[in-house]
């Protein structure tokens, strides 16, 4: 997906709650901003959201002198994240299509973004995320696609996320998983750090994508990662990053789960912002 | 009020909203966005948000080769505030306290921002505005004004909210009013051709601030202007942008009559966005 005119305001007011999450310094802050500023002028030269988010999210750590000033903020969405395992793994227990459950508990995790959501936040919102349909759901043409598969990756998102994802994988027995984080840290992102934390190892081999933007960018995978993206008989792409990255590829074993959180991407896909999404990627 | 970080993403958002209402070429409303983004790197030359306003919104006019980019937005949403006349006098006439429900109806009008509201939407929602109490009114304190008061001055903020602050001055009988206005397009601020059109000639005398800007800038004042300021015994300021520029005059008769729609703002006063205000200047 292009990056849009749209995307350079709210970049601007993303990097300044950014800052301000991680540092106190008002003087910091400002720096932060007027950086900013100055990487937006040049906004032709990034392709994709995702590119543009890597320098202007790049600020903080330059300036707080932190490579991973999301390191707590992370730490604490897995903590947050994991008081829900056994409830939802209960709740999907109980349900008749575990399958759809799984994705739809994988999507909901992407509400864990910024570490904005607490505990209780998370606890009085979850039923009510839980009972919201997908409002695209391309669940039948996965089960297809499932019954001659062997090989699933899945490229992760946000830290917390992480720990509803492996609630997901945990129905993907009888397959090889490779779970995919970010190569270095980017915003509040998995990294491999995260997705051990999270105990995905349990239950998938986790790999990096040697990315260091919040998305994909072809040019920056590893060989390794490459190989398993080219091998791989189904990818679920989670989260709106990987899906601004990867939503113009022709790829027929490619599937987005995301929560829509930002008008442009909603517009891209065609649903009201705030709808939770399962969608095969369309190859026409 | 000093102009705060938040402005910075928040200007960059409304101009291009703004481009995009007024021209559908692209190729303008990006010429737009890199001017506006050249402008906010020098924000610290700006001390208050309706300078750097008057600035970023300036370049929808000049890009767009038009002095009044708002003018058909302007006219339709008196066009529509017209609607709502003689409903809303009606309403008045039955209620007990009718300076508050003036003052209501007034802060009301403050809603018809951007022309974004519709006639539909206004209908829908005005009876939940007017159940909406002020979060903070003071008006005892207004009342105890008015006793020696003679001269009031309003000044006005929006095309179409002049409408409903016709119907707050209807009630002002006793007193000489002066309605003070915009000195030039700016945004869909009323200028004295709005406030014409607005029927306020028949209840009030209508001025020009002289400002170039949304809000109020003593640099920039007429002399008739400032001298009204300065004689009238009461001053009722509309809307954000009148408040941003007074906020820190310490005037003993001046109100702020608004809808706060903005966080900066609404934390400035001490309540949550959305809240309808009716505040005495504090002067302490």
């Amino acid at each position: 997906m292009k990056l849009q005119l749209d995307c350079l305001p709210c970049f601007l007011r993303q990097v300044l709650e950014a800052s301000r999450m991680v540092t106190k310094k008002t003087e910091i802050q400002e720096k932060i901003i007027e950086e900013a500023i100055k990487i937006l002028r040049d906004f032709k030269n990034y392709r994709t959201p995702p590119e543009l988010a890597r320098e202007i999210h790049g600020l903080v750590k330059i300036y707080t002198r932190d490579p991973d000033p999301y390191k707590e903020i992370k730490k604490q969405s897995i903590e947050i994240a994991k008081k829900f395992y056994k409830p939802l793994k209960e709740f999907l227990n109980q349900q008749g299509d575990k399958l759809y459950w799984g994705l739809k508990i994988a999507a909901i995790g992407n509400v864990l973004d910024y570490g904005v959501y607490s505990k209780i936040n998370l606890e009085k919102n979850l039923e009510k995320e839980l009972k919201k349909e997908f409002a695209l759901c391309d669940l039948e043409n996965f089960k297809e696609k499932l019954k001659n598969a062997k090989i699933i990756l899945i490229l992760g998102d946000n830290a917390g996320e992480t720990v509803f994802d492996k609630i997901l994988i945990e129905e993907f027995k009888k397959y090889k998983i490779f779970y995919a984080v970010r190569g270095i840290p980017i915003i509040n992102d998995a990294t491999l750090e995260e997705a051990y934390e999270s105990g995905l190892h349990e239950c998938a081999e986790i790999i990096s994508t040697g990315c260091t933007l919040p998305g994909i960018d072809f040019k920056e995978c590893s060989k390794e990662f490459s190989e398993i993206f080219n091998q791989a008989d189904i990818i679920i792409s989670k989260g709106q990053g990987n899906y601004e990255s990867l939503s113009d590829i022709k790829k027929d074993n490619l599937f987005f789960l995301l929560k829509v959180k930002c008008p442009v991407i909603a517009s891209h896909i065609g649903i009201d912002v705030n709808n939770y999404v399962f969608k095969k990627q369309n190859i026409t």
